[in-house]
C-alpha cells in the first residue's frame, strides 16, 4: 500500500526538562563538577507520549501522513555552544530520546541524528555517534550542520577533505545526510528565516563548485527547505556551472535531493515544475519553522501535502516518487526496514 | 513612448587600467607615500567607448532596452579591502567613472553609486559622497551593502539605528537603494552563487522584523536577484511575519521592490505570479554573474527581457509597470530626469 513518509520532522514539542538540562549543561560548562549527568534527565514514556500525540503524531494522522524521519531539534543543536564535550553529550541526549519517540510509536517515526560537530573540531570526531545512532538504535540518516559556528560560517565548505572521514562513514553505512544549519547567533541572520534558507542555497553552491561526487558517488545529500533559494534560481546555477565548471549542472541531481519544506501552493507548483520529481522528497518540517495558518485559507502553512494534492500536473507515479519512493531510495536503511515489517506482517497474518 | 528601463547594470566591462590602479591602491594600503592618487588613473572617453559600445549598449540595443541605471561593479566594491579612507576614494574613482559612461551616453545609462562604506565604520560617513553622486553627479540611487565586511556578517542589520542617519539623507535626497552584497572572501560563500543570492534573502528578513518603515514611510530599497529567496518562500516569510510580528507581510511591499535577475523562465514566471506587478522592476543585471547562454535555448541565460516577454498572463499595463513605471517611481530622480528631456526634446521639435 502506497505510503505518505515525511522526511523532515524535529521533536520540537520535546518536554520542557530537556531544555532545562540543557541549560544547566551550558551553565556548568566550566564547572565540571556540577555538570548534569545524562541520567539526571528524567523524561517518562508517559510524558513523550503526550508531547507526541498532542503535536506530531496528531497532525501526521489529520493530514494523512504515515511515517515520519524524526531528529531532535535543528535550532537547538547549537553547535556553536560549549566546546566538543558538550556536543557530544547534547548529541546523545537527543538522539537517545528520538530514540525512545521511534521505539513507543515505530511506525510513525523512524529516527534520523543530530551529530557532535564543535567549530573547529574534525568532523571525523562525529563518527562514533553516527555509528551508534545507525547501529545501535536503528536510525536511517543524520542531520549535518554546514556552519558549526552559528552563522559566522567558519568552518571549511562542505567539500573540503576535512569533511571525507564522516563522509566515508556515511558511505559505509548508506545513510544520507540532510544539509541543516542550527540556531544563528550572529545578528544579522534570524535563524528559520535566514540562516535556514541561506544554509541551503550554500552548500547546494559549495557542492556545484566541488568534485565531491567523483570522490563519493553514492554519497546523497538531501537539501531541506525546497532547496533554499536553488530551484527558484535554476537557470543561474545552471549557467553558474557551465562557467565556472564547464559541465551542466544536472548530473549534481545523481547525490542531491530536495525536500518540499515550501510553505505556500505556488511555490510547491513551481519546484515540482523545475525540478525532476525524483529529487524531490516529501517534507513538511511540522512542527517548526512556521506554526500558524494561513489567514487566506485557514489551513497550516506547513501543510505541504495540501499543496502537493492541489498539484495537478504530477503524475500517479510522480506522486509516488515524492510521497514514498524516493525516501525510501535516498535513506536504503528506512527501506530495508519498512520491508522487513511488510515481511513480519505477512508471516503473522499467515 | 513605453520605455524598457534595466535597473540593474553594473559597468563591469570597465578598462582593465581601473583594476590595476585599485590594485596598486591595495598594495600602497599602508604605504601613503607610494599610493596612487585618482588622477594616476587615465582612461580616455574611447576606451570608455570602446567598453561600453561592445558590451552593455550592444546587448541593450540588442535585447531591446532603452536605458539602464548604471553603477560600478559590485563585486569589486570589496568594502572589507583597506580601510575606510581606501573605500572612499575607491568610491569616488568609481563613481567619477560611471559619470563619464553616463555623460557619453546620456540616453542609455543612469548612475547609481557605490558608497564607501567600511566594516565597522558608521554608515554617516557614506553621506558627502551620496549627496556629491546625487547632487552633482546626477545620479538617482545608491547601492547599499548589507555586509561590508564580505561575507562575514560583522556589521549591525540594516535596520539598526546606526543606519539611519543614511536613511535620513536618502528620504532628503528622495533616492532609492538597492540592497547589493559586494564579493566574499569567506570560502563558504561563492560570491554570485552564494553570497548574492544569502544578501538578498537576509536583509529582506531584517526588514520583515523592524519597524524601519514606520521610521522612515518613504524609504525605499529594490532587493535584486529576484528577491534572493524570498518570493520562493513567500509563504514561510507570511507565516513567520504573523508568528513574530503579529502582522500581514504585505505592508511590506510599500516599502521594498525585486528585480527580476532570474534566469530562467519560470522562474520569471513564478516571481510574476507571486509578487505584485506593482513590486517588479525589470533588471538583469547584464553583464554580470551568468555571462553564457542557455545550450538548450541558445540564448543568454540574463535576457531577462526574453523570459518577461513569454509571460503571457503580464496585462499590457503589468508589463509596463514592471518594464518602466515602477522604476520611474522608485527612483523619483530618473523620473523628474527623463519628464526634463521630454520637455527639451518637445520643445526642439517645436
Amino acid at each position: 500500500m502506497a505510503m505518505v513518509i515525511d522526511c523532515h520532522g524535529h521533536f520540537t514539542t520535546a518536554p520542557k526538562t530537556l531544555h532545562a538540562w540543557r541549560r544547566k549543561q551550558l551553565d556548568t560548562m566550566n564547572d565540571p563538577a556540577n555538570a548534569p549527568h545524562k541520567t539526571d534527565l528524567i523524561i517518562t514514556d508517559d510524558e513523550i507520549r503526550a508531547a507526541v500525540e498532542a503535536g506530531q503524531l496528531k497532525l501526521q494522522k489529520e493530514r494523512g501522513g504515515d511515517l515520519t524521519l524524526f531528529s531532535p531539534i535543528a535550532g537547538q543543536m547549537a553547535h556553536h555552544l560549549g566546546n566538543e564535550q558538550t556536543s557530544l553529550v547534547w548529541a546523545e541526549v537527543c538522539n537517545d530520546l528520538i530514540h525512545r519517540v521511534c521505539h513507543l510509536f515505530p511506525y510513525n517515526f523512524v529516527g534520523v541524528c543530530q551529530l557532535p560537530q564543535s567549530p573547529g573540531a574534525p568532523p571525523a570526531h562525529c563518527i562514533p555517534e553516527l555509528r551508534r545512532c545507525v547501529e545501535e538504535l536503528g536510525f536511517v540518516g543524520c542531520n549535518l550542520n554546514p556552519d558549526p559556528s552559528g552563522g559566522y560560517w567558519q568552518d571549511p565548505p562542505l567539500t573540503d577533505r576535512v569533511w571525507y572521514p564522516l563522509y566515508e562513514e556515511m558511505v559505509r553505512l548508506d545513510v544520507p545526510a540532510m544539509v541543516h544549519v542550527s540556531s544563528s547567533c550572529n545578528p544579522c541572520f534570524h535563524g528559520t528565516g535566514a540562516h535556514y534558507i541561506n544554509g541551503d542555497t550554500t552548500a547546494f553552491m559549495q557542492l556545484l563548485l566541488a568534485d565531491l561526487f567523483k570522490d563519493f558517488p553514492t554519497l546523497r545529500f538531501v537539501i531541506p527547505h525546497g532547496g533554499g533559494a536553488v530551484p527558484y534560481h535554476w537557470g543561474r546555477y545552471r549557467g553558474l556551472s557551465l562557467e565556472t565548471r564547464q559541465r551542466p549542472l544536472e548530473p549534481l541531481l545523481d547525490n542531491v535531493f530536495f525536500d518540499t519544506c515550501v510553505y505556500h501552493e505556488p511555490g510547491i507548483r513551481f519546484l515540482t515544475q523545475v525540478i525532476p520529481a525524483a529529487n524531490i522528497l516529501f517534507g513538511s518540517e511540522m512542527i517548526g519553522a512556521v506554526k500558524g495558518r494561513d489567514p487566506n485559507t485557514g489551513e497550516y502553512f506547513d501543510d505541504t501535502k495540501r499543496y502537493l494534492d492541489a498539484c495537478s500536473h504530477l503524475s500517479t507515479e510522480e506522486r509516488h516518487k515524492i510521497f514514498e519512493a524516493n525516501t525510501r531510495r535516498v535513506y536504503p536503511r528506512l527501506d530495508m526496514l519498512l520491508k522487513r515489517r511488510a515481511r513480519v506482517e505477512a508471516t503473522i497474518s499467515v
